[in-house]
């Protein structure tokens, strides 16, 4: 059984090219509320996964002990794009943690903001691990080590204490037990593996935390309430999370590599996780904007139409064909 | 149903995404040798229709009369990197036919040659449609308009006699008649959807010209020299068409946006056409190479090889997973 196409690339009159995936829309006990395709096959999160890397953090107590901001916050949660509002924000979080790029495990890649990137290139300077996306989760998994007197190098690795903590916050939130198999993200920390109902369980949780302990709950709270506040630092200029985030206030969506996204909506008290089966970033923006569009839990004509809907130009910027949420597939 | 998966990227252990595509092996007569999935279906070519739309250019006499070398009519042929090797080319052939930049129908894009594109930006130049994957095909088009006599403005329009020729050259080389759908491509030009039977049967007829009429056969055989004679020419510096070309002296491969690719197989006497449903160009160059392994037609252990099956890798260099060709879908 192959899953059911999700989003559809035309020209002229033909579907040139489809995206297939699967999505799972649930609540806090688990309970689906939608799905289409295979949502039992586990996938990797892989940056969709960032809320929850960011709970232990606050829940250890280190994001208190070293009074970091929401806007800290944000950006531990981010996938940015390497403007200077965020790598100057973990530079400077990485100096008051007594930390500093040398210790980044992530390598260096080309600034997501292409502006930004033409900037430094005609001023000759290097991408640094600073500009990888992944920065400023890897800057909180740096001042958690440092919260727990574990050792800052290697907390990228499997066993170190900073990674025990989120897999086991991530089984506890989506409901799951026995070990989760990994594999290793662009970034070089463990990315586990999971079905996307549980990770849609996982992401209810921060949109219903009642069922959550209190310290728990105060940290899924938290993590929702840094990233409703900066849309801009969780991804970057003209990017589709901030562009959804910024006009839904209060739901929390966020990009992964290879075709993933979820979406966190308080006041449905749901959460939703899909994964396009080829990994293109574009299908993905389409599906979860129809995604919300169908659960009405956004607009139908701001940023989530323009994402489910949008012309396909050729290089004189004349409209060619277009790339389409297919909305039977939503429900809707 | 569903087309077979042809590529597999996976991660630690798990399957991440897959592709899913057809493909079609005919002989000149139309016969197929091997395929997958609905070959019945019409797809956009797109840039993989080159050689086809070259054809008239050299058939009318226009090559000829401009004397066109073959290192032009191989970039002619290509989806070129905007290397200086190509840009300077397309501007000297275009002097001598009495045109220039301002002329070409297509649209600037950054060059594809990413040092060329940082060479520029350091010193802030802009890419013009120079720049374009496509001015050689384009200049190829003005040529053709010059040696009719027909207007050079208005040459990228379905009803402009170069376009018409065209359209008829590729009816005939791939066994159609009646009236083709057609798109507008991302250069401006119209691009003709035909089968991946069709397509597959078009190229048969560079590998094994011997059933065309003596001026096309002639104009068939001009197409496969300047190719195979210029790889780099028709893509360019590490790109897969360029690679596998240069490797496999005799046969030509070609690729289209949307996860297409042709092959030219000459030894063989056979034309290849495949197209990946998702349009993932990653997963249409491991494609075309699995499918030239399992017909023999390249070595198993060179470029094609190193296609079939490659690391993904993570940013800091480390293989973390694989991108690899489902090799039993290409009937090995």
């Amino acid at each position: 059984m192959s899953n059911p196409i999700l989003v559809e690339v035309t020209r002229g009159k033909l579907v040139e090219s489809v995206h297939r995936g699967a999505f799972a829309v649930a609540d806090a006990k688990g309970a689906l509320r939608l799905q289409a395709g295979d949502v039992e096959r586990p996938i990797f999160p892989r940056s969709s996964l960032k809320p929850v890397q960011a709970v232990p953090l606050i829940e250890s107590g280190a994001a208190a002990a070293f009074g970091l901001s929401d806007e800290e916050l944000a950006v531990a949660c981010a996938s940015h794009s390497g403007e200077p509002m965020h790598t100057t924000r973990v530079a400077a979080w990485q100096e008051r943690i007594g930390c500093s790029v040398a210790d980044l495990a992530c390598g260096p890649h080309r600034p997501v903001h292409e502006p930004t990137a033409i900037e430094m290139i005609v001023r000759h300077e290097k991408w640094t691990p600073l500009h990888n996306n992944c920065s400023g989760k890897h800057t909180g998994f740096m001042t958690l080590a440092r919260h727990l007197g574990a050792p800052v190098a290697g907390y990228q690795l499997i066993d170190h204490p900073a990674q025990s903590m989120v897999e086991k916050t991530l089984k506890e939130m989506a409901g799951l037990s026995g070990a989760l198999p990994y594999g290793v993200d662009g970034c070089t920390v463990p990315n586990f593996a999971l079905p996307l109902t549980a990770l849609a369980r996982a992401m209810a949780q921060f949109a219903d935390p009642s069922g959550l302990a209190p310290s728990r709950r105060e940290a899924a709270s938290r993590v929702m309430r840094a990233m409703t506040a900066h849309p801009d630092l969780v991804a970057g200029t003209g990017r589709a999370c901030t562009n959804l985030m910024r006009e839904s206030r209060g739901i929390v969506v966020k990009t992964g590599a290879e075709g993933v996204y979820i979406a966190i909506m308080p006041e449905l008290g749901l959460g939703a996780a899909l994964k396009i089966d080829d990994g293109a970033g574009r299908a993905s923006e389409t599906a979860i904007a129809a995604l919300l569009i169908a659960l009405g839990a956004v607009r139908d004509d701001g940023a989530a139409a323009a994402l489910a809907r949008a012309a396909v130009p050729n290089t004189r910027g004349v409209a060619v064909g277009e790339r389409r949420a297919v909305f039977e597939a939503f429900g809707k």
